[in-house]
C-alpha cells in the first residue's frame, strides 16, 4: 500500500522532473514531443539544444529560458526529503482514465490544438493515499470568501459525499476549498488537494494545519516542482487539473468572478457534469451559482445525492466519452498531421511525409513506427501506405 | 374611465349571472352549450330542462342540483350594493386575449377536452381599476408561510414589477400572496386578486385591510357568485384564473406542496414562461422553487429584471400562441365535431350532421350558423358543403 519512493537518479524519473519544469504547466506541443520521442530523448533535445529550427515555436519559446537549467536531481532530492514520488505516465498510479480529457480533439482555427490542453507533464505528490484509490470523485470548489450558510452547505455536501465513497477533489484555498477538504477528512473521507504551487510550500498560509491534515490521511498533488510559488496562471493550470481528476465538479457558494467559474469551463469541455448550489438572492456570494444555473451552465443541487446522481455511482464504470471514438483519437497532433499526410492510394516516402506535414524527419519516423504498430499504414518496400482496413478501438484510452 | 354599473334587471345579464353559478367554476360542457345558443338560450334551456338526452352527461349532472334555482337576480344585486360589475364575454372589459388559452385544444383519451380547461363563464369584479387596463401582467404566488427572506423577496420582485408598470395578478392569501398585492399598492402599481369565493366575502379574514386596499385601487375578481364560501375545489380553480391573467408566474418561495405548483402547472399548460427564486437550501419554504427549477419547470430568476424579460416588456405585443393556427382553432368542441362531420366533397343535410355528430339538431342547427358564417362552409340548396377555399386566419383570437 505505502506509495514506493523516488529514485532521484534514476535516468527516466529524472526527465521526467526536467521535462515538468522546463516548460511549466499545461504545454501541449511539449506533450507531443514527449509522446513521439519518449521522456529521455525529449529532455535530451531540449537540453541539448539540437531540436533545430522544426520545434514548434511555441515550444521552442517556452523552453528557452529554462532548457539549459537542469535542476531535476535538487527537484528529486526535495521530493524525496518530503516523502513525496513523482507520479508520471510510466506509473502504475498515473490516472490514465482521467487523462483521456487530453487526447487531442480541440483545435483552434489553424487546426492546432490550444497550448493549455494538454496533460501535466508529471504530478509532483504526498500523501498517504493513492490516485488510484480514488473510484469516483466530485471536485467542491467555490468562494474564498464563504459566507456561514455556505460554510455549513459546503460541509455538508462535501461531508456527505465523502462518507458514501466519493473522493473530495479540491484547491486548498480559503473558503469553501477548505471546509471540503476538512468535512471529507472528518468523515474519514479521501481528499485530494491540488496546488498551484509547489507540494513543499504552505500556501495560503492559514491553512497550514489542513495541509499537513491532507498529507497525513490524503494526497496532495501538484504539477509543478517543489519550490513553485503560486501565480495567477498557476491558479488557471490548476483548475484544469482539479476538473480533470473529477467525475463532477460542485460549486457551494461563489460570487460573479469566482475562480469556479475557471474550473467549472474545464469541467464543461471535458464534458463532466456541472452542479451549483442556490443560496439566498440576496447573498452576493451566490450570484454566481445563480448565474451558472440560470444559464444552463449547471445544474442546480440542494445536497450530496442530487451531487450523486449527477456524478454517477460509487462503483460504476465511468461512462464512455461523448465525442464517437475515432481511429486517429489516440494519436498526438504529431502523429494525426503524420497520419493526414497519407494519400488515399499509393504509398509515399518518410522524406515526402515530412514536406507534407511539415515535421522533421526524425519527428516523421517516430511517428510512423508508432502507425504501424498501431495497424493504422503498412509498409510497402521503403515507403508506407494506409492500411486497407483500418481496425476499430476500443473505446476507452 | 369608472366601470359601467351592473343592470340586474337586464335579461342577458342575468342569463350571465345564472349560468355562472349554474355548474360553478370551469365547465367545458357548459362554454360549449353557451357557445352554441348564446346566453340567454342556454339559460332558458337549462333552467327550462327542455335539452332532452342529447345534453352531455357531465353538464347535465353538473347543474342538476341548481338548475331549477335561479339566483341571478339577488347575485347581481348584492353585485350592485358592492358597486362591483359583471365582466362577461359580451363586456369590452373581457380579456379575449387571454381566455384563448381556453380555445379548444387539449382532449382527454376520448378526444374531450378536460371539464376544468375552460374560461370563467363570467367574472364578478369590484375594484376601481379595469382589466383592459392591463398591457402586461405577471402571476406572483408562493408559501402561505413566507419566511422572512421570502417576504422581503417578494416585495422586492413584486414592487419593482408593479413600479415597471406589470399588473401583480395573486389570490390575495396570506404569506407570498398578501405581500405581493401590498407591495405593488405601495409603488402605486395595478394589482388583481382573484378570489376562491365570492367577492363580498373576506377572506382570509386577516387580509381584510388589504382587499380594503385592493377594491379601492385595484381590481378584486372571482368566477363564483357573491356568498360563494371558500373550498379546496375553488382554490384549483382560482389558480387557473390566476395563470391566465398573467403573461408569467413567479414563485418568489414556496414549500414542496405549495399550492403554487398548481398554478405553475396552469402556466405551463397555457405555455406561459414561469420563473422560481431560489433560496437557502436549508429552508424549507424554498424547496417547492429549487424542485421546480431542477426539473426544469421553472427558470431561475433572482431579481424583477429576470422575470420582467421572461414576461415579456410592456407595451410588446403579446407573442402568438405556439401551435400554428389552425381555422378550427377558434371553434368550440361542437362545433368542431359537426365541421368534421362534413365529406371532403359533396353536400350534407343538418339532419345527416346529426347522426354523424351524434349532436342534437339544434346544436347542429347552432353550429352551422357560426360555420357558415366563418366561411368555413358554403350553402347549396338546403344543404351545406365545405367552402372551396378555407381561408386564412389572424393568428390572434
Amino acid at each position: 500500500m505505502s506509495p514506493a519512493a523516488v529514485d532521484p537518479a534514476d535516468p527516466r524519473t529524472r526527465a521526467w522532473a526536467y521535462l515538468s519544469r522546463v516548460a511549466e504547466g499545461a504545454h501541449a506541443p511539449l506533450q507531443e514531443l514527449i509522446g513521439a520521442l519518449g521522456p529521455e530523448h525529449a529532455a535530451e533535445v531540449l537540453r541539448s539544444g539540437t531540436h533545430g529550427p522544426r520545434l514548434p515555436r511555441a515550444l521552442s519559446d517556452a523552453v528557452e529560458a529554462r532548457r539549459a537549467l537542469d535542476r531535476s536531481a535538487q527537484d528529486l532530492t526535495a521530493l524525496a526529503r518530503l516523502g513525496g514520488r513523482l507520479i508520471t505516465p510510466d506509473s502504475p498510479e498515473w490516472p490514465q482514465w482521467r487523462m483521456r480529457h487530453f487526447r487531442p480533439g480541440p483545435t483552434d482555427g489553424r487546426g492546432r490544438r490550444p497550448v493549455d490542453h494538454a496533460a501535466p507533464v508529471a504530478l509532483w505528490a504526498v500523501g498517504t493515499a493513492r490516485l488510484t484509490d480514488i473510484d469516483r470523485a466530485v471536485a467542491v470548489v467555490g468562494t474564498r470568501a464563504a459566507s456561514g450558510y455556505g460554510e455549513h452547505v459546503t460541509a455538508e455536501i462535501a461531508g456527505d459525499l465523502a462518507a458514501d465513497g466519493y473522493a473530495i477533489v479540491s484547491g486548498a484555498a480559503y473558503g469553501v476549498d477548505a471546509v471540503a477538504h476538512r468535512a471529507a477528512l472528518a468523515r474519514d473521507g479521501l481528499t485530494v488537494a491540488v496546488l498551484a504551487c509547489g507540494i513543499d510550500r504552505v500556501y495560503p498560509a492559514g491553512n497550514a494545519a489542513l495541509l499537513r491534515g491532507v498529507k497525513d490521511r490524503g494526497l496532495v498533488v501538484s504539477e509543478y516542482p517543489p519550490g513553485t510559488v503560486p501565480a495567477r496562471y498557476r491558479f488557471l493550470g490548476r483548475n484544469r487539473l482539479i476538473a480533470a481528476l473529477s467525475d463532477a465538479v460542485v460549486v457551494p457558494e461563489a460570487g460573479l468572478r469566482s475562480g469556479a467559474r475557471n474550473t467549472v469551463s474545464w469541467a464543461r469541455r471535458f464534458g463532466l457534469p456541472v452542479c451549483a448550489v442556490p443560496g439566498p438572492v440576496t447573498s452576493a456570494t451566490s450570484v454566481g451559482c445563480h448565474r451558472m444555473i440560470a444559464d444552463g451552465v449547471a445544474a442546480l443541487a440542494v445536497d450530496a445525492a442530487q451531487v450523486a446522481e449527477a456524478a454517477g455511482p460509487i462503483g460504476t464504470l465511468a461512462p464512455a466519452v461523448d465525442a464517437p471514438e475515432r481511429v486517429t483519437d489516440p494519436l498526438t497532433e504529431d502523429q494525426r498531421r503524420v497520419y493526414d499526410g497519407f494519400p488515399a492510394r499509393g504509398a509515399v516516402s518518410v522524406e515526402e511525409l515530412s514536406v507534407e506535414a511539415g515535421l522533421p524527419i526524425r519527428t516523421v519516423l517516430a511517428a510512423v513506427a508508432m502507425l504501424e504498430a498501431a495497424d493504422l499504414i503498412v509498409p510497402e518496400g521503403r515507403r508506407w501506405r494506409l492500411a486497407p482496413v483500418r481496425p476499430a478501438r476500443p473505446a476507452r484510452g
